[in-house]
């Protein structure tokens, strides 16, 4: 018998309650289909609470995951300086995350996820609706396009993590980041602005 | 108290204490530098064993990963055409071995040895000295700059590996392997052929 009282309401366990429900509906139900009014009541509580200690859904989605940046504000400083060199800086920034002190939250968080299916849907709702389509927006892509290759830059990042930072893999691991840059985003260039032609 | 009697030799308790005794040595001190005899003496049996058991010590260090292809087989098949589209075919046989059966072991592999630091680090031990070794030699790469050109290779090969069959991110996990390789083979090309000047 847990006695709900007015005090409970901000406790550590509600905060608890609202991300173990947010985690469930989320990679059972996707970001899109899941309503806060939903997550606050499988949670047990009001919606307004979810408001009080994450803000968005957004903002909560990323708490579920610990997501070490912010999307909605790191995202928009890739397409800074224009389309023709946006794969040099989608690599450059990639590369500054990862090489600060959150990359090891995000390799840390990238092996927990690979633990169980049910993270790694997880893992992927939040790269689809989070990254991913903020990214497409920002850069401006083809909406018919846009998919394929966003899911091209996210195998040469995803990659580039697991090796540099992961596996730990030499020389690639001690590379400065500008060299890093200058060797991998011709070829994210040419996921986002390069031929899609089924014949090569 | 365990009896030990010849018919114990060739038991799985010998087997298990030799891939145990390979695991720790291989993670601990690198391939090269584990001697057959080391293993042996560490698993407390005669150094025959391990050749009745396993064979050479590459099928050892294989076995203790469970790696689903024997790499000494697959890799000279990649040169098989001339180095202007090993690229593409790299990719090819890469796509093949993931999408058959074979690619849920890796994934199962994979997905494990992201666990705990110490399979990291036997799973970085074997992609240096089984695999990226051996693509270096057979396709005749400069070897000062093999290294880099094969790590660079890597971090797309396993980011297509993690965002196609772990990770599952549409419409990358389920286009067609020939798309997959006209797409993604170009960029490993240039990894292979492609210049690695410092400016870019």
């Amino acid at each position: 018998m847990i006695k709900r009282s007015g005090r409970r309401r901000g406790s550590p366990d509600t905060r608890e309650s609202i991300l173990e429900a947010a985690r469930q509906l989320f990679a059972d139900k996707g970001f899109d289909a899941t309503t806060v009014r939903a997550i606050a009541a499988n949670a047990g509580c009001d919606a307004a609470m979810i408001n009080h200690f994450f803000g968005t859904k957004e903002e909560l989605f990323r708490a579920t995951l610990q997501f070490p940046i912010d999307p909605a504000t790191e995202i928009p400083h890739i397409v800074a300086g224009g389309r023709d060199e946006v794969g040099q800086r989608l690599v450059a920034i990639f590369v500054k995350i990862w090489d600060s002190p959150t990359g090891a939250v995000g390799a840390s968080l990238i092996r927990s996820a690979m633990s169980n299916d049910w993270t790694l849907r997880l893992m992927r709702e939040f790269l689809i609706t989070q990254i991913m389509r903020r990214v497409a927006i920002e850069i401006d892509l083809d909406p018919a396009e846009a998919p394929l290759r966003v899911s091209l830059v996210a195998s040469q990042l995803s990659g580039l993590a697991m090796m540099r930072y992961i596996i730990k893999l030499e020389p690639l691991a001690s590379l400065p980041a500008e060299r890093v840059v200058a060797l991998i985003g011709p070829n994210v260039q040419n996921y986002v602005t390069g031929s899609l032609a089924a014949a090569k």
